[in-house]
């Protein structure tokens, strides 16, 4: 299997497939899983290539995510090693993608290779959910798959993502949830005019203050057993025509909220609206919620793959639901249990990106593991 | 008188004399004043003409001050008349610049012809100041010309500024002193980072919200008998790559005071970085001051303008200081006694400026009954 997984790995990372731009990585996947019997879905939507593929029948149904688009490898001439070349180096596979991840995307295809081989008449059904969009606006990606497996009743039990999880080790994190993300774009509306008549204006920075500063410091909740607080921070704050003398007539605020099961994309957004009220602001408001919280408790799915770490990599993972969000939240929403489990993420989305080879090498042997817990 | 204001006026407003170029104003000005026995000299710098002609020899100097520039006129299509044609219709004259300030430079010019003819052999000095750049970058106009003048010595003990000082009706207003106005470009320091990771950030905006609701709403002073309260505007304000998902690492702030003679600049510079540093931010600002408050207390120059204002039009002007600012700033440095008069302002920098002819022509009375209150 070691051979294999670096192989197809560094296959994926010659691909330079920065979103939505697939550069023929499904169908070098797709090619693999065909050859073990799977039968293969293509579901592209606009720019964006997304693979189903089932092997098997029936329930539980446990599907391997992913995504084998990466982000742009930003200036290159700071990478030590080519971003496009994975080249291995004193075993470390060096590459955009290595560690985003189409590292364990490579990995989870071997334990697949590996576990079909053994098992042509295993239980259930072992699934592939892989899109080309994942990084970018993922408007077309793993959630219109979802969509459509959804609206023809077809179900997922079980998803394993092999979004890069871990912190210091392999396998120290394992993510059993995210939490919800939700932006506000706010427009408080004062009077234009000249910085030597305020009389004659309003000036919606000054009147605006009071009420950033009460929602800067709201405390929405403590968190819980499974979750970090919701946190808001501003991304963009923007008001003023760059003329020094000019009261500006607008105030543009865009805030984002990582939230936690203990509130509500709508709890949210009326608190905001009361507090908008309670400081006789005149604003206009638009939200874009990016996803809700989801959360898989202790279960079938945590148990079969701690197991797998403890056993093979000798650790004991730390469940954890901070950080920033995954495409399983889409894939919870079909009812199924969604963990994720992958590389380091150190070097993640920077120069340098890598991963050391014995680390896909144990994630293989893990997600293996983790069909055999499942379906054995 | 009359004849000659207006056609003067309608000459000078066929110019379009958009900032800094002067379009040829001051060249029929100065033939004006030639043939009166002025004489012209000529102070350009860089793309800004400057006017400085004299007639008579030693104290006191009176000078006429002024700027042939106009403000853009907008979009064309919304004039009634065209800004550039000087129709007059109803007995009101109409064009960019008529009342901001070709009409008073018209009025000023007719007004020195009158009491030079009468007085060819008049006591003291009869003087204009005259600029291509007032209303824009300013940086080589007036200020220049008075650099120039203090260097060798030359003074002036009155000016009467032509700007439009009149609210509801001509003469009701005369500024005697103009607020002080300094602009801070303030940039608070953060840590960018990803938004779902704010433990590894630092929101500069959150950080300032505390700072900025003091400075927004601390009292510099409460004004005195001459001048209005010194008064904060935040005029612009950024922070934020447009990203909903990173933390910005740094928020622009610009700020402009128009302040009065209970503070000073550095008062106000020793003030803001004591809030700063009280809330503990980090920092880098810098300051562009734009002109000292200047104040002529009621004496020769105000008795002459009044007595004036009384006699012809028959109102008692209210002495102001609000608003914006003025060139006078720059001539109050020479030590002069500087007030301001002119048309009404109700249409400055809009569409559709105009002036009433008869305001014209009482000005032009007024500003002569000034020289003989300080010459004869």
């Amino acid at each position: 299997m070691n051979h294999n997984i670096i192989e197809l790995a560094q296959n994926l990372i010659r691909r330079p497939s920065v979103s939505p731009d697939d550069q023929g990585c499904q169908q070098v996947i797709a090619q693999r899983l065909e050859q073990l019997g799977f039968v293969i879905e293509w579901m592209p939507f606009n720019d964006t290539l997304n693979l189903w593929a089932k092997h098997g029948s029936g329930a539980p149904v446990v599907a391997f995510a992913g995504h084998t688009d990466v982000v742009p490898p930003g200036d290159e001439s700071q990478w030590t090693y080519p971003p496009f070349e994975a080249k291995i180096v004193d075993d470390i596979l060096y590459g955009r993608g290595a560690a985003d991840m189409k590292g364990s995307l490579a990995a989870m295809v071997a334990a697949a290779e590996e576990y079909v081989k053994a098992n042509p008449n295993h239980a259930g059904t072992i699934a592939f959910l892989i899109t080309s969009d994942e990084e970018a606006a993922a408007k077309d990606g793993t959630v219109r798959v979802v969509e459509t497996l959804m609206a023809r009743g077809e179900n997922i039990d079980f998803c394993m993502v092999g979004e890069p999880s871990s912190s210091n080790t392999l396998g120290d994190v394992v993510k059993n949830g995210r939490r919800g993300s939700i932006t506000g774009n706010l427009y408080i509306e004062g009077i234009q005019g000249h910085v030597a008549y305020p009389h004659l204006a309003e000036n919606p920075v000054h009147k605006a203050l009071p009420f950033l500063q009460e929602l800067t410091a709201y405390q929405w909740d403590k968190g819980n057993a499974f979750f970090p607080p919701t946190s808001l921070q501003i991304a963009n704050i923007r008001a003023g025509t760059g003329s020094n003398n000019v009261i500006p007539g607008e105030l543009y605020v865009q805030f984002n909220l990582r939230y936690c099961t203990e509130v509500t994309d709508e709890l949210i957004k009326n608190t905001v609206a009361e507090m908008l009220k309670k400081h006789g602001l005149k604003y206009r408001i638009n939200w874009d919620l990016s996803g809700k919280p989801f959360l898989t408790e202790v279960g079938k799915l945590v148990d079969a793959v701690v197991n797998g770490l403890e056993s093979i990599v000798g650790i004991k993972p730390k469940l954890d639901t901070g950080g920033g969000t995954s495409d399983g939240r889409f894939i919870a929403l079909m009812g199924a249990e969604v963990v994720e489990l992958g590389p380091l993420n150190a070097t993640i989305h920077k120069v340098n990106e890598c991963v050391p080879v014995a680390d896909l090498v144990a994630l293989g042997a893990v997600y293996q593991r983790m069909l055999v817990n499942l379906l054995d």
